[in-house]
């Protein structure tokens, strides 16, 4: 571990690779000879629009997509999208059916329920959210403008491990907290987005990829910009974007480039969920995961311990040795480690190090 | 002027001060002696809550408004408050009113007409917005949700040297590129909003100082993430807010303080500006200005030259010498030099100085 750094667990806004931050540190008053930070230089500029253009170009490469996909750059977060997505998209006649697999999931839904245009298509809320509801717990209505899914729920500690079957109704998915972690065949789904804070670079920014047909054809009634179909047209320029966010979400793209892409990260990503899970699964129940076997996360790790007290006490000591962030979300309790791709291994065999000796000291 | 660094005449993102970013970058590793940077730590971690409430009191502060105002700091830019305004406040009865007095106010004009919930109180589009509207030439509806103003007009180089009246109609000002450059009776605002990136940080956060009463009664038929409520009652942090972004914003707040406020600003822009303004006015028509002298703007000086040929050469020989960003908006042609709180009195000077020597050699 460098100096002066520490083992970062939070969810997001979350750990960001060490190289992609001492390269940003180290251009921030002159940002490519322009004289100018990346803060200060127009977004007009040649030199910006480098930048944005080879961001979308390594996303679209590290998930194998074509010409018939773009990425949008745009502000609000996933909530924004929650809003938009409905707004744009779906009618009263073609609802945007909604998979509730966990707190985020029901906030997109809830959304769509403000326009009064939002139906349940499926949930998995009276397991607690265990799970993600399999292709079974679904029910698509085929009249559907979409169907959405949240792919990753970060509190609860879940992930998707199959695409669900929608039939002609296009699938759009909130992957907020998984989104270029491993190679997923993204042709099948017609939008994706995610907030950045997780895997792709600082809060402030949310990354759309999306088929261009499906955003071309925004209703005028809606704000301008609020419309998917203004940002196509403009290269995300519509207004003043997110300059900063989206340089080091470049920078965090051309990083996973060459950390081998998205079957690299995804082999490194296994392995470091693998190291805590098999702690839990060892553990003789001292350790109890939150999400069920077949629905577990690579991202994020939950566990509960046998008190409240001992938890407080983990918490603590995994402070004090440099392991920050491992609180849970206080809607499961317990534990939650996120492993997100920056999240070194050394970092995880740490944490897995720590649970051991925890247990034989408090078991 | 600092080794490598350039004399930042952008309109937005612009010229930030050197010691803000020359701090930022030297504590982007480790923020706070969390050992995480600014970019990585939770928006919920007690580091990142002292600066937002930090930045919110300076900026109240720096600004002369008490308990009875609130600041929020929001994403989408001022765009999304073009749209989220006349969803809040306006409705078909009570109309939001608007001043055109250049490209931005009218676009927060049409946003308001997507929703048909706005009329035209003045406008100076016949006069190619040389002038902000005088008080006569506005006509406040007693019946209207606010009266919304655009206080200084960036492409056009206009800004208000005057508070409009408004009677018992609140005054709803955009100030996305004079908020901070001078003292103003702010009180006499009900909601002020500034996209940061000229006069506050880096583009991605727009902060929003505004009347807690005005705040607090947002429809419930519009996105949670589009209600002031919202976003008042949860202190900014409903979603991941753009912690980098509000994070510089404190940064700039902070040094704004330590120049000695907007009092200090002011002296030091209004110096700047009348450099300029006496290039143009002393040189026998060589140069232009846009605006009237009665609406110049502080903060951005608009000028044509005698040519489209020799505006290109102006640029040019211009950029060789460091004084980038000077190019005009097409929509006026010619130059604009924006000279930002954070601009130099010597980056002014050696503009003024560069000025001088152009028009001897090419009048």
């Amino acid at each position: 571990m460098e100096a002066n750094r520490v083992y970062n667990f939070n969810p997001g806004p979350a750990v960001q690779p060490l190289e992609v931050l001492k390269e940003a540190q180290s251009e921030f008053l002159n940002f490519a000879g322009t004289g100018e930070s990346i803060i200060e230089i127009s977004h007009r500029a040649k030199e910006f629009e480098k930048v944005l253009n080879d961001a979308k170009a390594d996303i679209k490469e590290l998930m194998g997509l074509g010409d018939d996909y773009e990425v949008l750059f745009l502000q609000g977060g996933a909530s924004l999208q929650f809003a938009m997505i409905p707004a744009n998209f779906a009618t009263e006649e073609h609802k945007g059916a909604y998979v509730i697999s966990g707190s985020f999931a029901e906030k997109a839904y809830k959304e769509a329920k403000v326009l009064e245009v939002g139906t349940i298509a499926g949930s998995s809320k009276d397991d607690d959210f265990r799970h993600v509801p399999t292709q079974d717990e679904i029910k698509v209505p085929q009249d559907a403008a979409y169907l959405h899914v949240c792919y990753n729920n970060t509190i609860y500690g879940t992930e998707y491990h199959y695409i669900p079957e929608t039939g002609n109704v296009p699938l759009v998915a909130d992957m907020s907290s998984d989104m270029l972690s491993r190679p997923i065949d993204f042709k099948k789904f017609t939008f994706i987005y995610a907030g950045a804070q997780k895997n792709l670079g600082p809060a402030g920014v949310v990354v759309v990829v999306a088929k261009k047909s499906f955003l071309e054809k925004s209703p005028t009634d809606i704000p301008t910009i609020m419309r998917y179909s203004t940002h196509l047209e403009k290269n995300s320029l519509y207004n003043t974007p997110p300059a900063f966010c989206i340089y080091m979400v470049g920078k965090t793209a051309a990083w996973l480039k060459k950390q081998g892409g998205l079957a690299a990260m995804a082999e490194r990503n296994a392995k470091k969920s693998k190291l805590l899970y098999d702690v839990i699964d060892n553990s003789n129940g001292f350790y109890r995961g939150h999400a069920s076997k077949e629905s577990r996360s690579f991202m994020n790790v939950t566990f509960r311990l046998p008190s409240e007290e001992l938890e407080k006490k983990f918490v603590d000591e995994a402070k004090a040795i440099d392991l920050c962030g491992v609180k849970g979300h206080r809607s499961v309790g317990g534990m939650r480690a996120s492993i997100y791709n920056a999240m070194p291994i050394e970092g995880v065999e740490k944490l897995a190090d720590f649970m051991e000796k925890f247990k034989k000291a408090n078991a």
